[in-house]
């Protein structure tokens, strides 16, 4: 059994925003005292300060923004997701937000820019100068969630004949290097990557040597438009901190980092946990009428099956009418299944994001997870053939209550990691309807059996 | 509506193991040809290695590593999970572990030796040599997931008043440095962090500032204790990649990279989904019998709550054999009300995780969600009273039916957000038992409410 764990307690101070800043800045937000807020405010990393203003009320917000004025840092901007990213760029005006924009690193202000709805998009381009208008425009060409718009356009890159010596000059003379680096890419006179050194190893290493002496083969590098899960994915697998991007000619293109990969893999898990939940990633922040119509939909969906199940059980309400047991217990049958089938369904859906189920075991997996569902469904029916024996004092409804359960639990195991293997292989993304179909299974299987088996064995 | 995601097509070669090699060691396997299948695992990274391994069965496995003998990869250790680990361990036995453990970084060893049964590890580490075994025990000794078992213990760390020349000369002449580094740790002379200085800032530094005075003050500094979760978190907020760990005396202890951090990430969100399907996390390495143990743990616990659910039905089993059409429609309401529930409870799980439903906004989290249970149960009470009334042609069942609809997914949407939130002030981690829980209040208020409603108003 999974045991519920206990956490140790963390200390806020430790980690994220303090609640005594918090309150302070809440405080001053309510009072509308600007120069209490711009104190408080300074105290803050600006990750947190956007985390704060995420959980602030729209009011709050916008008095919070205008005491802020010219003095917001544009790294807040990137910092900010969905509703609320788009509420503030509101609040700044397009020109505020270009001023911005012009002062973040090209991903970032792309991603702002991306999140923008379109005439706030159109308003803000307008603002901005030729020069990072052409850049963010080229930036936001690049596919959603591609490797091309997570990277960094500068990256420090020099030809292999170099020695040490002349690298360090150049990083101690070049003013325009990227904020922060941590491997130099080593190109060919067409521009194309042939190895990475990492800094460590620059300066550990005699200044006479060539720098193409001491690199590693550029093993891993990440085409332009690679999804930006499989770059996560190459990141984990190779445990790289940093990895060069490539365009459609090989050419270098820029670079990714790991602290754009942490925020990759956790998007990508969470789209995933939110999807299998029927819910839509950004819920916690859209008001309730766009709350309501985005659950409204999955909820629909769910009201189809259920009829569907009802409408099983229609076909037998002779029977029901006859024995009212039946009614009892026939919503264990299903919720037996139901249980057995969404266990399946989270291994198979985890497992299949991250490459442990592949087609190389696929009939294994399927074999086992049958396996298990008979097992289980022999254990409770036994269990649950018992009950209904004694609950009602039928031995021959127990019987039918005992069949049914293992049909239930064999059909839920099967159904838990068939679907998302074929949705998985029609390239429709397993977490998404795999739930619906999988419970109307059984649902559907659970009514039939049960109730079908009782109207041939016991009318 | 969420829209089914067609994904880009993935081409095998660009991430991960390839197909085509792996084809070929599978065939070398089942051929037992040792030559063939050396060549064929030489071409592999070490991760992609491990990944097969674990989607080979229990003989392939075998003869794999016999065929590998001494020429196995000590990384490959580190590499493996769970059950795969500890049967590898097994088949290279306790010698062969000791050796590959003596060459790894301590934090993997770390991680091997933790992963091995009671038994192994006392083999293993009779194995050791004392250095290495008493390195090994004191990195046991810190708590499981917490920063002591993440971090490496060899940190590149200088005294404040050293020039940045100085700095370059001892990094090219220690020859005791780790394999890898980002940044350099500042310390006073009792060993405490002041600052860290990112090796790109030292390759652009002239030689004769003291190192001091480029550093960055150590603002993110990691209790050797600190829970990974929390370190993670620290990570992804302050887009670190590397942070100093200090012990209790806040002394410097180690470091830990990003590249052990995104494994956290994953393996805590994956914690977090397959707790909420009520499975284990290592669910799909695991023999049938262990898996079939673990589920049925969940099962049993659902098979409670399905019965509890069900002595409500049978104290309407009146009203039921009176009207039969009670028994057919019941379903959906739980189903609906259950559904509700789902959604809201990912909603709240996720964002308790990621620390954005805090105390600052949970009253407001709550209204919000029993405010769209609420529009969206009038819509559907509209749509099921009718659909109740065309089907049986029952005007007041269709009251009934509406009625119970509106209790159920307000009580759903409630429960979805208040038993997660409740748990996680508890100390008790939302993401395991709120399922359960949450089923059990829709189907135990959906039963009650529809059929009491019936036995009031119809009989």
């Amino acid at each position: 059994m999974v045991e519920p764990q206990l956490r140790e307690p963390v200390e806020d101070t430790a980690v994220g925003l303090d609640e005594a800043v918090r309150g302070e800045i809440v405080a001053a937000v309510e009072a509308e005292d600007t120069n209490a807020l711009r104190a408080a405010v300074d105290r803050l990393h600006v990750a947190d300060l956007a985390d704060l203003i995420e959980q602030l009320s729209h009011e709050q917000r916008r008095i919070l923004i205008a005491a802020l004025g010219d003095d917001l840092d544009p790294e807040l901007l990137s910092e900010l997701h969905g509703p609320v990213l788009t509420e503030v760029m509101e609040l700044i005006g397009p020109r505020g937000t270009a001023e911005a924009l012009s002062q973040l690193d090209t991903d970032d202000a792309v991603y702002v820019l991306n999140e923008a709805d379109d005439e706030q998009q159109r308003e803000v381009m307008a603002e901005l100068s030729v020069e990072d208008r052409l850049m963010l425009q080229s930036g936001l060409s690049y596919p959603e969630e591609s490797a091309g718009r997570l990277m960094q356009r500068d990256v420090v890159a020099v030809a292999d004949f170099w020695t040490v010596g002349r690298v360090l000059q150049y990083l101690r003379r070049e003013a325009d290097l990227p904020d922060r680096f941590y491997e130099i890419v080593v190109i060919d006179g067409d521009r194309r990557p042939v190895g990475t050194v990492p800094l460590d190893r620059i300066l550990r290493t005699n200044a006479d040597l060539p720098i193409g002496m001491i690199m590693e083969p550029a093993e891993h590098l990440v085409p332009v438009d690679m999804d930006q899960e499989e770059v996560a994915f190459l990141f984990q697998q190779y445990r790289l901190v940093s990895a060069a991007v490539v365009d459609r000619d090989g050419r270098l293109a820029g670079a990714v980092t790991a602290d754009d990969i942490a925020d990759v893999i956790e998007a990508e898990v969470e789209e995933d946990a939110m999807l299998l939940g029927g819910v839509a990633e950004t819920d916690i922040q859209e008001t309730v009428w766009t709350t309501t119509r985005t659950r409204f939909a999955w909820l629909f969906v769910n009201l189809g099956t259920a009829i569907l199940a009802s409408a099983v059980i229609g076909m037998f309400d002779a029977a029901i009418e006859k024995i009212v047991a039946l009614a009892i217990l026939m919503p264990i049958v299903a919720s037996m299944g139901g249980n057995a089938a969404t266990q399946t369904l989270t291994v198979a859906v985890r497992t299949l994001a991250t490459k442990e189920l592949t087609t190389a075991n696929a009939r294994r997996v399927v074999l086992k997870e049958a396996l298990v569902g008979a097992i289980n469904g022999v254990v409770f029916a036994a269990i649950v053939g018992g009950i209904g024996f004694l609950w009602f004092g039928d031995w021959e409804l127990g019987l039918v209550f005992a069949m049914s359960m293992i049909i239930n639990m064999v059909a839920g195991a099967l159904a838990g990691v068939m679907i998302p293997l074929v949705l998985d292989r029609f390239g429709i993304d397993p977490a998404i309807a795999s739930g619906v179909f999988v419970t109307t299974v059984t649902d559907v299987v659970g009514f039939f059996a049960f109730l079908g088996l009782a109207a041939l064995l016991l009318l």
